[in-house]
């Protein structure tokens, strides 16, 4: 089954793509969150949303879950590893699965703060971003997972079934919810370290040796999510098309820079739609 | 008196402007109409503001105006006759009266050229200027499209998709690339008849009777509003930042360029407001 458009994040930039996408009768893929988005859901009071004059971000992701609901359009939970340029299609790595895509729209929102020191230099080296695709190489061994957020914390009770043993850092304030295997370490990371064949995971206050350090964040960053595209700085460099730097994928929201506001995302998700279906189409008459 | 920002239009565009910039303390001018967008007022139904599914124009310009009420953003019914760089600010003449701002927004939208006998009329009423928006209306009926440029064939291919039958009438001279679906009609449009619930599309030989009549043309007269400005065809040339050429002068909306569609134009009000504020809170650091 290869998708037309591939949409990865359901904050307002992938919402209103999808919306577009759909009316435009594009099969759409649209991947993220049943909840939508974290953000939005947590926002105090939204002033700037015009049409919704002082809206509690609850009350808008309600708003936005309406419409999504009133034209039929459904919400993949699937995280999204790696993106790769297939030539005439794009193969979407999640977990062990592969989904095809004609082409995409990342919406993934921007990765907040900087990498841990030593996370880009192990990447592949005993520091993986996704439990699903790697934790066979952890069978038996100690893992240490870094949680940004709660919803990090199946991950980790994943990783506890096959791992001898699992050590989980939260970066946030929230209680865990986590099996007893799990062993829960309220320390602030520093950083990661290698020490041969192991890896340490540094806090301000201890190190802790595991074989592999799994660091799971909302979001990853866009160089890393579609290997060989082009980003300046955290971001993807668009056009006022929102066209990325590799034909056929497209970008909205937050992860193409500042302002981070929400009309802004769904007005970019919007455009970042319509050159995706340009894109198709002209595609289909070549 | 002089204000910190001038906003020409009070379409989604002008009015997103003008809430983000009241919102960041800016002394600001609205300019337009009470009855904010003659184009969204008769808009049938919009599909794809993220948050209003299948919103009726009408319904869609209340929400706008109770979120400029609950905000206290007034608007001043003034048309600008031309907009002069005085160096330090911007003279904005209207009629026989000069107004005075440091920053000017404009969002007048695309100036759609003549109207063809009976389009205004009829416009909402089976009339249309969008298709993504209005082809649900005609699922499984009769549309006419009258194209001003070749770009506007991906429109009725569209609507071929949807409707039982597509009629395309070319004001221009090159070939068509269309699906077979979508019947050419080499004919001078002289007008649009109403005959009860039927729409008739006149041609100087022929009537054609259909349920919908898409007009969609290529955006005409470029801003001859602000002597100086960089435009790019119809539009005025911006950057991501909703900065144009002159300093101080930012734009948003349909007058920037396609898609018109009215999330877009709302998120670009947001980041034109946001570009205009940086602009007059560096300039008072200088």
């Amino acid at each position: 089954m290869r998708y037309d458009i591939a949409i990865i994040g359901t904050g307002p930039a992938g919402l209103s793509a999808a919306i577009t996408a759909t009316i435009r009768n594009k099969k759409v893929l649209l991947l993220g969150n049943k909840n939508l988005s974290e953000k939005l859901e947590k926002a105090h009071e939204i002033q700037n949303y015009l049409g919704f004059p002082a809206v509690k971000g609850a009350d808008l992701a309600a708003a936005f879950q309406r419409h999504m609901d009133q034209m039929g359009i459904e919400i993949t939970e699937k995280r999204v590893n790696a993106v790769y340029a297939m030539g005439d299609y794009f193969a979407l790595q999640s977990g062990d699965e592969m989904l095809e895509a004609s082409a995409v729209i990342l919406a993934t929102g921007v990765v907040q703060g900087k990498p841990l020191p030593g996370e880009n230099e192990l990447l592949g080296r005993g520091v993986s971003y996704c439990a699903t695709c790697d934790a066979p190489l952890y069978r038996g061994k100690r893992a240490a997972v870094i949680g940004y957020s709660p919803r990090e914390e199946a991950e980790a009770a994943f990783l506890s079934e096959v791992c001898k043993e699992v050590l989980y850092f939260p970066t946030y304030k929230e209680d865990t919810h986590l099996p007893e295997a799990v062993k829960v370490i309220r320390e602030k990371v520093t950083g990661i370290e290698s020490n041969g064949q192991e890896r340490v995971v540094k806090t301000a206050e201890n190190g802790y040796t595991v074989d592999g350090v799994f660091v799971l964040r909302e979001a990853v960053a866009p160089g890393q999510l579609v290997p060989g595209l082009e980003v300046d700085g955290v971001h993807v460099a668009v056009n006022r098309k929102m066209c990325a730097s590799i034909p056929g994928v497209f970008a909205c929201g937050d992860i193409v820079g500042t302002p981070y506001q929400y009309i802004k995302a769904a007005g970019e998700g919007n455009v970042a739609a319509l050159s995706a279906v340009a894109y198709l189409d002209q595609k289909e008459r070549k």
